[in-house]
């Protein structure tokens, strides 16, 4: 099963994919409020038998993929906990040892933006990009071990960890550099865990070029060890997010280094799963346009 | 004024602190959720009126404050942004330079608690103290400058930015030794801005020994440069908190180095605000107790 978080003329949708093209929609307001409901996997059931059968190309109510507007897939996403230095072949062929242990930070919510939606940066010049294999978490664990971890995966879905280097590296600690507001791609579906055979492959393209290609299975630590981990010092719960580290091939680490530059298109692509195509804006620093906060971004139609 | 969230057999509910010993109710569930609420003056100005006047010691439906049992202040805040390095006497004194910037990372509504509970450690033998000031939002703020971010100061309470010091050290980021569930106790007051001067002196003490004070005049990046900085960014709103940093005087930095035992008291006070008294308890790291999940302890009587 696909579900997607779409925009709509009232707000947003959650939304199951149907057929090869099109977007069923679902009662409740974004994948992370029907996963947080124990008994959404009935009331898909009771929704598609209400509207068709599935593949039907008549199925009543659908929304054409061509006309689905993504929203970010979880907006209102509690937790948003990444892992950086995560690819075992990346780091090796760099000339470090495998960590110990997970290097760990924190977005928000507000830092996701939708699929396809237009990234505006204001006050960097050194935007870089991160294509990642992010775990979207289905029930609630508390210091579980990794086979409650496993279980607690609702599915995968696409994210690029859009990170300002400039702002990253100003001080020790990167928060800063990852949390500007509305510039981590995420979507455009979650695929569901009973549907994905857990091996992925990652990759990152600028205006075409492929710059990034990453398989899971060289993750250090893969999702269920993630997830038991952070659930040992933190509560995981329905819709919130781990993102699980970006492959070799960033901008930062090209000689020279080579940053996104106003007007180019990132594309992030897991076979299987979607592909994510943003283009880049930086303005200039002025002031904020209201039109553009989070909230704006989470519901509104580009 | 003064704030502050109470459990009560309901749940939580924010509170006026009257007279010197007691707490009204207020029709809020949080004084998080009173800060989103702009009318709420006039609300707490009605719930007076409407209960008799502030000093009566028969003010109805007032909590004696001997009965008052603290929640986090905060508990559904939706960013928790922390500043480290930011007591200039103490950078100083350690012979380093004044930061540029200022160093920043995330705790998330969970790891708050209240200003009286009993702490409980799983995993950990190196827990740390970090007294701290901490600034309440009022209003939204995005790409604020400081002027803008002062005005949108609610107030100021007391934090302590309890710090697992194995955890924080395992990678170069800091955020893991930082969000332990249920860790940071914040409270058990908020002061209104327009009743605070803005000079304030951090103390933290360790079974009545003190062992920290700073005064909040020596900051590098005081309460508005913070919020705007952060501001520039991600967006801020009513009842957001921004830990501001702690002065010289944590655990780690003594010859030997020391760490909070079991059955320690741990006090942070600032004068004028108030007092944060908490026990520690270091746990085996058993299975998980769902009594002491954090929806548990925000709401519950401990």
């Amino acid at each position: 099963m696909k579900l997607a978080t779409l925009r709509t003329a009232e707000g947003t949708t959650a939304a199951l994919a149907v057929g090869t093209d099109g977007y069923l929609p679902l009662p409740y307001p974004s994948v992370g409020v029907l996963l947080a409901d124990s008994v959404w996997r009935t009331t898909v059931e009771e929704t598609v038998q209400a509207n068709g059968s599935i593949g039907s190309p008549a199925l009543a109510g659908t929304i054409k993929a061509s006309d689905a507007d993504f929203a970010p897939l979880l907006p209102e996403a509690g937790k948003v906990i990444c892992c950086g230095l995560n690819y075992g072949d990346h780091i090796l062929e760099m000339g470090r040892n495998l960590p110990e242990y997970p290097t760990l930070f924190a977005k928000h919510a507000d830092t996701l933006t939708g699929a396809n939606d237009t990234i505006e940066v204001h006050g960097s010049e050194k935007i870089d990009w991160e294509a990642e294999l992010a775990v979207v978490i289905g029930s609630h664990i508390f210091r579980a071990d990794e086979t409650e971890a496993q279980a607690a995966i609702a599915g995968y879905t696409v994210a690029n960890d859009i990170s300002m280097r400039d702002w990253q590296n100003r001080t020790l600690q990167w928060f800063q550099g990852k949390t500007f507001d509305a510039t981590t791609p995420v979507g455009p579906v979650l695929i569901t865990a009973d549907e994905a055979d857990g091996h992925f492959v990652v990759q990152g393209f600028v205006n075409g070029d492929l710059v990034q290609s990453g398989n899971t299975d060289t993750l250090v630590f893969g999702p269920a060890r993630l997830l038991s981990y952070i659930s040992q010092f933190t509560a995981l719960r329905p819709g919130d997010l781990v993102l699980t580290g970006t492959p070799g091939g960033v901008g930062m680490g090209m000689t020279p280094p080579r940053f996104l530059q106003d007007g180019d298109v990132l594309t992030t692509e897991i076979a299987g799963i979607g592909r994510l195509e943003n283009t880049i804006r930086i303005m200039s620093n002025g002031p904020a346009d209201a039109s553009r906060t989070p909230a704006a971004i989470a519901t509104t139609k580009e």
